[in-house]
């Protein structure tokens, strides 16, 4: 029988003495539990990802004695630490340490490094080869990472051949809706395919534009799920995984077995008891990815207030609400900036959102500050209609004394825009774009929608009013203007971008989808033009196969035109 | 004797119908002067780097589209043309066609895929292998693609051994200062080790963060350069290669020969004058990459006319310059923007710059602006003491009112900051920072004062005036403010600089440089925190082995502090 101990836990990118204390803090519960082993994430000790950090020389040493560090404290228990290692040709490898009994016993690197999407480890890392596996007594495992096991030709194959009854895999798996179905999925049908229990533990937390959600497991070599630390959440979840030692002596070419421990885990008593994860509905797991990654940005970046414009409509009620859970209502200031085109609806729903919430509420009308713009410009704008420019003037004016006050005060200023604006360009770049972190960039302006209603009946008040809710959508920077003057309903418009963003369908395709050729041509124009705001957002949490950002890498300088 | 045509042109990024006519222009005249092979850039027909276009099935279907409207045009000729090729399992390769006489012959996909510094390659393309070699008549030539020349066991040795006496190269190179030297020398030393003549082609042009500088020559097998393309313009060079036919019949296992034409290549009469090409100056250089990278921008995303704002400091000086250079006087548009702060110094100096560039010059105080926001924000600053939030403010005014002229006149802004600004965040977000085009964010400040005193020389007339150019640099966003108030001198800035940002030293590398570790940190710590602005930052023109922006990926949630 052999306890093991998922550490899935939520390290700070680059926080190297903070991620090993933590570490070894961790260990010490595990070992306090009776574990035989505890699994900590992929690059656990550096944070995931690191990027550029890499280069450095200096930070892949301190790493290192981090590592070295954290040897002495597995007195009596195995731990198995993400890291990075490096060879004596100073190549760098994705890792993961074996430490036993105050020792390093021996090192997996990751074989298959993915370069999509979010990911660039080909930039760094050199692949593993010729990895050993490791042994408790007569139980071999194997260790893997993260893509080694969604790989069709992985390691985990030729583990399971020497003789592996256990698989390992530490993760840096980042979030997007409805993932861990797909994971969960994978990893049960590597479990039953190789007849082996699947280990496997993911980190929490947010970095940047990626959201980490744990979801970390253990499964049976039937798939049955035996412990789950839920997601969005750090946890030590544990289970007894009772193995027949029968290590089978096949000896596989370049696959050399590490001794851990020489004898056999005991039995350790009482069983470990297993907890109970509730799974998390679709918008909900949206929510709390939303809330985690807000709460991140914002503590990790040292800052302990956020502030957020509220314009009475729905995008800022919701921002306003996941910032209220993600660092607390006193920490979370909204800001009314009434223009003449906003009216009184909007202005009350804004005061009242902050209400709600019993956050402080201030009020600054932009009228004053507008007109001395339209003085300033007269001789310039002499003979012209008004239009886009006096638009955008009023977002920039917004935007301005947001960061008066963050800067006055040392605020972060949240930004409000969603996926639906920011994909058309439906937005003012330094305008209602200017701010530290963009919370719900990635989220349709249909799945705002769904979260507001889930967030009322989660609280089961009415908290963002009706009234917001349903309010046809207004950026009121003129007279009786609506977002649907502009943009095709947002019902009809976020189909056509899953399909353009996200898919890469082709505008053949989608105007057989739509059979409406004018408003797919509309639709990408739109998309196609805006690169260049796109580039100067701010990060915000990707929670969609394809969040803009390093998820997706277009040309501003582009002439292709599908159209 | 083989008559070998380069040539160095300036495509655009996923504009296919374009280059595609560009190429068989180019094609068209190369053969006019009886060349015998033409050869274009890596990429040419998508242009470089097409980024996550390549994603989309229906760009790599219409690259192949227009690949194939391109060989009617070979009639008489041979082309190699940059493209992207897909094989039967939807992978895809960065290639080079190798089209005669109407058909396509062979394909050459290239085996080294860059994947650091700005290079994503490994992202898209896979590998290639098993390439062949392409003959006329008894003469062999091997084809490879930019970074394959580069990696010490790149494909031209089996080339070589397999015989051929001519290696093509296709690059799609970006430019950094000095980065011609490097080249030049490489090919010298492989032309000289395999004894070989070797065709390197280059692109020029600016696409987003890069440029392109072109510096396209042949070698002789001795390393002399037989003929040059110059660097930052398009041209089609010829030279005559004295080449006695001797295939060698060596037989390398996976080395196919691809014969172009069964006939020797006969003697063209006349032979090619090669056009006398000066080599550029370390600083011209800088200069010119600057102009190519700016125009191209302005051109390319379809503006017609840009707007600075005029400070009546250096930067600003040569940013208009430079876009005068770029675009013509008449689309310049200069911008004073005076404040209470600014001197009658400041003030006449930017008038003057205008008057002696003969640009357009608009003069709008923010006077009265900055006023309405102070008493705006009286009640929310009560009690508190004027800070940098009031000096922001004024920066953000400015930023507002180019941005109000672009949107009002279409006008594309360029934004002023230089390198060391940029890397210190000694600059305003959504302030000096907002704009479309970053002219100068790689330019370090002690190479701004280099360009002013070349920009000068060069005109042989005071154009920016010696006031702008020996003033102590000032943001004017207080009384009496000056850059040495908060930055340390710039020439010391700088090369802590470029230790730290280009080459990746360690604190301790540095105080032992310097003796002076409290600066260090000071200037550690300033590079590390203002991360998120660059990352909000316009593009602007990579000059350096290392600029911000995609070569340079950091973190901006990042708790690694190494001092």
């Amino acid at each position: 029988m052999l306890r093991v101990a998922l550490a899935q836990i939520n390290p700070t990118v680059g926080g190297l003495d903070g991620n090993r204390r933590k570490i070894a803090g961790t260990i010490q519960k595990a070992r306090e539990s009776r574990s035989d082993i505890v699994v900590f994430p992929e690059l656990a000790l550096t944070g995931y990802p690191p990027e550029d950090l890499l280069l450095r020389d200096q930070f892949v040493r301190d790493n290192l004695k981090a590592l070295a560090q954290l040897a002495p404290q597995t007195k009596g228990i195995t731990a198995v630490v993400g890291f990075v290692d490096r060879d004596k040709n100073r190549k760098l490898y994705n890792a993961a340490a074996v430490i036993a009994d105050g020792k390093l016993k021996g090192i997996y690197r990751k074989e298959k490094l993915p370069n999509y999407g979010v990911f660039d480890e080909k930039r760094y890392f050199t692949p593993g080869e010729n990895n050993p596996v490791f042994s408790f007594g007569k139980i071999i495992f194997g260790v893997n990472i993260c893509e080694d096991i969604w790989a069709d030709d992985g390691p985990y194959h030729c583990q399971a051949k020497a003789g592996a009854q256990i698989l390992i895999n530490l993760s840096s798996s980042p979030y997007h809706a409805g993932k861990i179905k797909q994971r969960e999925e994978l990893l049960k049908k590597r479990a039953k395919a190789m007849g082996v229990f699947v280990c496997y533990v993911n980190l929490i937390g947010g970095q940047d534009e990626l959201v980490f959600d744990g979801g970390s497991l253990i499964l049976s070599p039937k798939g049955k799920k035996i412990a789950s630390a839920g997601q969005f959440q750090e946890g030590l979840v544990f289970a007894d995984l009772k193995i027949t030692p029968q290590r089978k002596s096949k000896s596989l070419k370049n696959k050399k077995v590490i001794c851990v421990s020489k004898a056999n885990p005991a039995v350790k008593g009482k069983a470990v008891e297993l907890p109970a994860i509730r799974a998390l509905g679709a918008v909900e797991e949206i929510y709390e990815a939303l809330v985690l990654g807000t709460r991140d940005y914002i503590k990790k970046n040292g800052f302990q207030k956020a502030v957020i414009g509220l314009s009475g409509g729905i995008d800022s009620a919701l921002v306003t609400a996941i910032a209220v859970d993600a660092i607390g209502r006193e920490n979370v200031v909204g800001v009314s900036m009434p223009s003449p085109y906003s009216s009184a609806e909007t202005k009350a729903d804004a005061k009242r959102m902050a209400h709600n919430l019993s956050i402080r509420f201030i009020e600054i009308s932009i009228e004053h500050i507008f007109k001395s713009y339209l003085e300033t410009l007269e001789k310039e704008f002499v003979g012209q209609t008004c239009d886009i420019a006096e638009e955008n003037l009023q977002a920039r004016i917004r935007g301005n004394l947001l960061m008066a006050l963050s800067n006055k005060f040392g605020w972060l200023v949240l930004t409000t825009g969603n996926k639906s604006e920011i994909a058309t360009g439906y937005c003012t770049l330094y305008g209602d774009m200017a701010g530290g972190f963009a919370v719900i960039k990635d989220v349709p302006k249909t799945t705002v929608y769904k979260l507001a209603e889930f967030y009322n009946a989660r609280r089961k008040k009415e908290i963002i009013a009706h009234s917001i809710i349903l309010r046809a959508p207004t950026a009121e920077l003129k007279e009786g203007q609506k977002d649907q003057d502009t943009l095709p309903p947002y019902d009809i418009l976020d189909k056509i971008l899953k399909d353009y963003v996200e898919l890469d369908k082709s505008p053949a395709q989608l105007n057989k989808k739509t059979g409406n050729p004018k408003l797919i041509k509309d639709v990408i124009r739109m998309v196609d033009r805006n690169e260049y705001k796109r580039r100067q957002s701010p990060p915000g949490v990707k929670i969609t196969p394809r969040a803009f950002g390093k998820d997706r890498r277009l040309p501003i300088t582009n002439c292709y035109r599908e159209y």
